[in-house]
């Protein structure tokens, strides 16, 4: 006989987050950041990333402010922003992902660099004041950071999710090492991906609505 | 100064995918099955979760096979329909999501469950020999053990990778000890996701092209 499960959604959100309350570390974390590691916790069932996170002191207002104020969201591959909850946007805010842009792959070969970096150039009207979500590529996040170097105009807030075994750990330890000047949140190490990135998207929009918060 | 990163995309694939067979314990798995525990563990960060993934022997062939076929592709989030890379399909293979179908919200009410669920129901025309991609919802891959269980078609591999804090590990244990005469993968314990899911549809197509096997 298959065992009896729980079908009710909001008792599944309830029993999620009262089990992420009891088993991360969470007393660090002003509101608005705890709720932000909640949804990223509950986005990855791994409760040791609230361990590793990085993040601006202003991080959550500045993300939650930049959104009501209608900041378009800039993600680096389809995943996150297919996981950006449309409802919860405050602004009916743009979600720009520029990867798929016709432009992209000859761009990349221009400028001796990946497809994901040189969609981050695509990014240029939108930058200033926006918030950037990177859930996959680290030379995204890199390239992004060249940029604002270069003189580029500064996110409101740069969500630090690249994944992976090359670049991942480094790009967001540049990031945190140097924010220049703009807020961040980032997850140290190799792990992070696009239901992270969206994750924390959707916590700067709306933070934890499901259970009232 | 900004350090330097590698730009060069094969040369980040062929570091990456080294690295996990360097890291991962692979010696388990078959051809096949070594290549989709490489792109789930390249997809996520984490070279353990090798150690966790349970499958049925002839899972990958079958997944494999049947995308040759033509088999349609059903997802229960768009996230993961997202992260498949459409020119790795073999036959243009329709990749479907019903979880925005507008009749979902109301079937959830009427079967007294979630609308990830409730989606499940709406992929009946599409089931037989079709490969299933579950990267989020616990109740969607329970709810297709208890439609199977009543006599639904089946599906020629179920790919379950639900993520987080109630259910995920029960449904995961639940096809694993009981699979119903479907093949299928799936990460055992919390862990799991859309990218995940993705990852592991996209090795079933073609394996690790970008190291040419």
């Amino acid at each position: 006989l298959m065992r009896p499960y729980e079908k009710d959604p909001l008792a599944i959100y309830a029993a999620s987050f009262a089990t992420v309350r009891s088993e991360a570390k969470l007393d660090r974390f002003d509101a608005g950041m705890e709720r932000l590691a909640i949804r990223l916790i509950h986005a990855c069932g791994m409760v040791e990333v609230a361990d590793r996170l990085a993040y601006s002191k202003d991080a959550y207002m500045a993300g939650h402010e930049a959104l009501a104020k209608g900041a378009p969201i800039l993600c680096d591959c389809e995943m996150v922003g297919a996981g950006i909850i449309r409802r919860y946007l405050p602004a009916d805010n743009q979600v720009i992902v520029t990867l798929n842009d016709p432009r992209t792959p000859d761009h990349a070969k221009t400028i001796g660099n990946t497809r994901s970096a040189a969609a981050v150039e695509f990014w240029a009207d939108h930058l200033e004041g926006a918030v950037v979500a990177i859930g996959n590529a680290p030379t995204a996040l890199f390239h992004l950071l060249e940029l604002i170097d270069q003189g580029a105009p500064k996110p409101a807030v740069i969500l630090g999710f690249p994944v992976g075994f090359v670049g991942a750990a480094e790009s967001k330890a540049e990031l945190a090492a140097n924010p220049r000047g703009c807020d961040f949140v980032a997850l140290r190490g190799r792990r992070g991906g696009s239901a992270i990135a969206s994750a924390a998207v959707n916590a700067l929009a709306v933070g934890l609505p499901e259970i009232g918060e």
